[in-house]
């Protein structure tokens, strides 16, 4: 069983969550390959020492720097603010190093353009942290549209909203400056790629995009509080996104229903281990929506719990991508999805912005 | 207690809801003034006789024109298709006599203008069927609304869904010709109708509207399967509304929610008796949505039933109408909504219709 | 079409629903016998007389004797307090009329005993007013249980709960004295009723029975505020039962959960249009409750609404009820349930006081 | 920071469970004590082995006694069958180790007796895997019910229903023979120690205690599938209880709701984020059951995520109870649950034998 040395970067919501997944996700899935927490490297030295110590990592490094140079790092995962995604990605590729990276890809499309580039270039293991589209229930409605459950889709519908800014008194924070910490450039990507992962490419779209609350605290803020946007898949379906970080009540509202000639699905993360399957098939009588609760049959349930219906979380979804990325490097094959997903989803992020600043149809650039 | 005749034009599905209305109205709200079932019309004198029987009038009309002439019809109700409201709308308020007429307002915009311009020249009281929007959990959310029990609005997503004609095995039937049978003709308007009630004017959209299955049995379908738009109240909310006719597995998708800086309100159709609160206060821990039952503490509740939680049903919507048609009567004062808010609704449409040929956004124009 | 003159005795809570139901029933399910809303009586004739107005009746009585004795009244309507109900159905059946009895049967299982007897001997239609049982929900759920859907029943849960008494500080009133006035005597008989309908008779149970506040107001209260049994179908099959009126947050509580070797239903009458109901078959991965909304496919809905999910409602229950009364009268046919219903239903209520008495198992008699 | 050497013993489905909480509890909890898996046993020295790779243990025991034994490990976890619990505890209190025990505590009565017996005599920490009762979800309804949120209670029902055993073709197993494999034996200490840990003791009861599938591919059963108790609390509160294995559709229905003077709470596992709250406070119009989700401001959650309504799931409960023996350990504290609750939960499922008997009430021995 060969070890490989883990560097994180950053030791907040994602770090955290990432080095706890590189602490279970051996037992969890008998990887081949068995991380090593390495080193940790965050803000300051100091941080980096406290993660070092709380996370159980083996060293902290002073600067990102150090620790991608480290000969005993491995693989490279970045947890920081996205400002410091490119530089990292591309001066860990240029060191040789697997890479995995927190989403959004980068700050901006020609960050998102840059590191597909270097990646690429480099030929190493490249992922990005789209964790919600790896849920055992996620997974298994790519699956059902896969086989053709529901029959041609008509209709998608998607949403992530959530309401950590929904009262207009929550004085302005880092959160409420910049394009990429806003609504769309910060909660957008995880329902983007989501639509992509199921439908396929976005053709074109419309799009609105607000600032709902313009000062926060007598500070003004300069992003995003929501948007939405009308399409059209490649495949010729019609659908709507609808994106918030101001939608009172709302917790992890990363949800979508997609209609088919032949059935329908609804999902809703804030109750992740359901799937609600409709099949237009059988006596009218009996027909509905079926409640169905992830359990072993579903895909990557059965490591986490041999028991249906007893659940997995939200930082078991981590511990999927870690065994991802660990396989990724392990095999040399791609695994999905990689920094081109990234760029994908940053690219309808930008369209969006174009749409709404002239208030017409654009059609997407594809990759 | 004064009665009074009422003239019923049509007996299938719209016309029996208002038969049983009148039947039962008198009994629910102890109305001063009482229907008396006088006269039923329907497309053929044979079909009328049979009516007639069926739901206790005391006679039949050879043609709607004899009904609205007919002495003792002192108020008529229209349930025959939009082709006809208009003709037979304007005769009545010409005979001086109260209508009250099946949404859509006519078949078409003009329709609609010419309707009320009929009816306000005739100074005669004037209903439009938007029952949905009566129900007591919806009234209860715009009492909610009015008195700021979610603060500002901030979103407003509504949808009006259905699976009628999901299967494209589904022959060609009437309603797969012509734009007033359509779903934006036919389905929309009530939730183009909600939106207004809820939310007030809207002041500008953009839409698509789409044909899903072009051809049924071989024969080509001429109107819309579905349509969506993204659109600005007049409040400056935004909001997106969805309509379809092929929403796979939705029965009765007459549903809404609203974001609001202090709160949120959900609703859906289908479960008719709930609505969802949210309200942003006291500590987290105890912050959810609540879902409240409707019962006597709700607007119109009290009359069917004195028990909390044991639930009114469509036709009820339908009696509650009917209670407001006879107070319009009875007080010679307007009873929304009016023949106004389907003119209100059916300039929407149009706009929807004419953004989605041309994909810009549009100013609604207003009454 | 044949008329037939209904006296109703009673004008409150069901005296009401009853006179709209009468009103109505003839609309909507077009039957043969068409009521007359004749006669109404009450607790005095100042009540009466105002019923009379109210719902339409065309004559008001001074004394229920003077309403049954009317040779225009040619059916009764029992809708007044369970200490009447005996008195009056045997007056009825002397006089050789129809009776239609509000549940409990009796005051008192002798009383119930009486009245079987009485109803008997007359060879008139009887009928007892076990509304819930009659929904199309939970007709449908007979149906699927007669069709062993579920396969063998191996577990019935019913539970009827509400919270009219929840709250201790609520003074006493009618309610608080007299067995029959008590959550077992008045809220227990609908569930009873319902496990016997779907399950057949119970062989024994083993029952508690309490009462939770003692005093209301200062005043000692003299019946029970809750119960529950466990208990053994004749089929063999075990069950718990449980009754409330003190069950905070339960506004119709009117629910059951049942298991069987090949499936399972559950249904809450919170929620009266949906049936959830589990199968056993096909891929592990697929099953789950299907969330089942009535509607045309379903028994009795038709008549109310063509539109599936568009919802049934408390009144409507007591329409269908009407229809069978006077299918009963128009065929001389027995129409389920009978006064034979409400005597088993008093018969396992006596056997849980006996058990609630001294603690052990009791056979139920059986009629 | 210190490290404890963890012993395991057992493999399989818990056995993994505690084998990922002890590599993950550190980083999550960033506890003072580091567990290092250093040993672990199972039925077999090969499986021992495999466990052992897989799960990331330093060694392999050929025997449990050997694990007890070894000086590296400092701490036992029991995860195999119920029949080994006792000697496996008893030795490892006499060689001085802590010791945390899978439910149920013994096979028997006599077994949880003398393992409480020797964990007291020891004066080692010990704790029983009552896991479910340490969801942030059932440990704030715990909290709530302290601060008399709902009032006083005025009933308990809760249930524990799978359906792993509902097809009554599935042959027979281990877990069909054997007082302490069946439902009373297995599944029901879960929700008998949610009930006295929310509830306080339980002073009488009287139970039913069935086989439903008498034989399973020609072999004879000899435990039971399914049990019912009515109970009342030594506070007076008057409940029931109800555990299955034959529950078709029923995955993780560890349920209870409990009523109370001034509120209500509802929880179910199947969606284990969610507490569902009812407050009697409050205009009528507005009450409802608050559907809450768990998130930061709920016991135990935030270490899992900082995002609310974004889950912990099963395998986070075994690192909550990891945490707490950790804890127990290092501070030479008691942490609930003990020994003692698994004696506690042996004694009132050992009454409800008793009283399944005989058909009467039994109090229920105190400890
Ligand atoms: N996949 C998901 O569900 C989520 C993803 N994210 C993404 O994760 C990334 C991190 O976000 P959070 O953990 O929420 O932020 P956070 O603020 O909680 O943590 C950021 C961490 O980065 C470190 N850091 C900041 N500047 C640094 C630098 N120059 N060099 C090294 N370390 C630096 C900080 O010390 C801190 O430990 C972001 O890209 C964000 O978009 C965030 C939340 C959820
Ligand atoms: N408010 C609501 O929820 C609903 C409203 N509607 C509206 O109600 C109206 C009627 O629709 P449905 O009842 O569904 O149609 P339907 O096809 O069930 O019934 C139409 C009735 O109109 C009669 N009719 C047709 N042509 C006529 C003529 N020239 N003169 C007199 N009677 C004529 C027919 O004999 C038939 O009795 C439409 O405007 C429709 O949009 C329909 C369904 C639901
Ligand atoms: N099926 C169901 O869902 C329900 C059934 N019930 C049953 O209906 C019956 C009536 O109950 P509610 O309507 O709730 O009571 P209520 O108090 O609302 O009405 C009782 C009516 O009986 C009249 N009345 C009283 N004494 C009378 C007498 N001696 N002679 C003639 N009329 C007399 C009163 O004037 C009043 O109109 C009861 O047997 C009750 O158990 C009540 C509620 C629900
Ligand atoms: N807290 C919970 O949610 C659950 C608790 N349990 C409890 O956990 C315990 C284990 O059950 P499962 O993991 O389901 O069983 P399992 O059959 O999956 O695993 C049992 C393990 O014990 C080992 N084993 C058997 N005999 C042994 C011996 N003499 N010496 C050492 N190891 C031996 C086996 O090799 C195997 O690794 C039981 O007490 C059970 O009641 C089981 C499932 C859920």
């Amino acid at each position: 069983m060969a070890e490989i040395g883990i560097g994180l970067i950053g030791g907040g919501y994602m770090g955290k969550a990432h080095a706890v997944a590189y602490s279970a996700v051996g037992a969890v899935f008998d990887t081949p390959l068995r991380p090593r927490l390495e080193m940790i490297a965050a803000g300051s030295p100091a941080s980096a020492e406290r993660y070092r110590a709380a996370y159980g990592f083996a060293r902290a490094a002073d600067h990102w720097r150090d620790l991608v140079a480290d000969p005993k790092v491995e693989a490279v995962v970045i947890a920081s603010p996205q400002t410091t995604h490119r530089a990292i990605a591309e001066a860990a590729f240029a060191a040789g190093k697997p890479v995995f990276c927190e989403k959004p890809l980068g700050a901006s499309l020609a960050d998102a353009q840059a590191m597909v580039a270097a990646a690429e270039a480099s030929g190493q293991p490249n992922m990005i942290g789209f964790n919600y589209v790896r849920t055992p229930a996620t997974q298994f409605v790519r699956q059902l549209l896969a086989e053709g459950a529901i029959g041609d889709v008509t209709w998608f519908r998607g949403e992530h909203t959530e309401d950590f800014l929904a009262d207009p008194d929550t004085p302005a924070n880092w959160r409420c400056f910049g394009r990429a910490a806003g609504c769309m450039g910060d909660l957008a990507p995880h329902m983007v790629n989501c639509a992509l992962a199921l439908m396929g490419p976005i053709a074109e779209l419309s799009a609105r995009v607000e600032t709902v609350h313009a000062t926060r605290g007598g500070v003004a803020v300069d992003n995003d509080d929501h948007g939405q946007m009308m399409l059209r898949f490649a495949s010729g379906v019609m659908g709507h996104l609808y994106f918030s970080r101001v939608a009172t009540g709302r917790k992890m509202g990363y949800a979508y229903e997609i209609h088919g000639t032949k059935g329908a699905v609804r999902f809703d993360q804030e109750d992740q281990n359901a799937v609600h399957l409709y099949r237009a098939e059988g006596p009218e009588a009996t027909r509905g929506f079926t409640k169905i609760l992830t359990g072993p049959a579903h895909p990557d349930y059965l490591p986490f719990c041999q028991g249906p219906g007893h659940g997995t979380g939200y930082q078991d979804q981590i511990i999927i991508e870690a065994r991802d990325f660990l396989r990724a490097i392990h095999t040399g094959q791609p695994v999905w999805p990689t920094f081109r997903e990234g760029l994908a989803t940053a690219r309808v992020i930008d369209t969006a912005f174009a749409s709404a600043a002239d208030g017409r149809w654009h059609p997407v650039p594809q990759i």
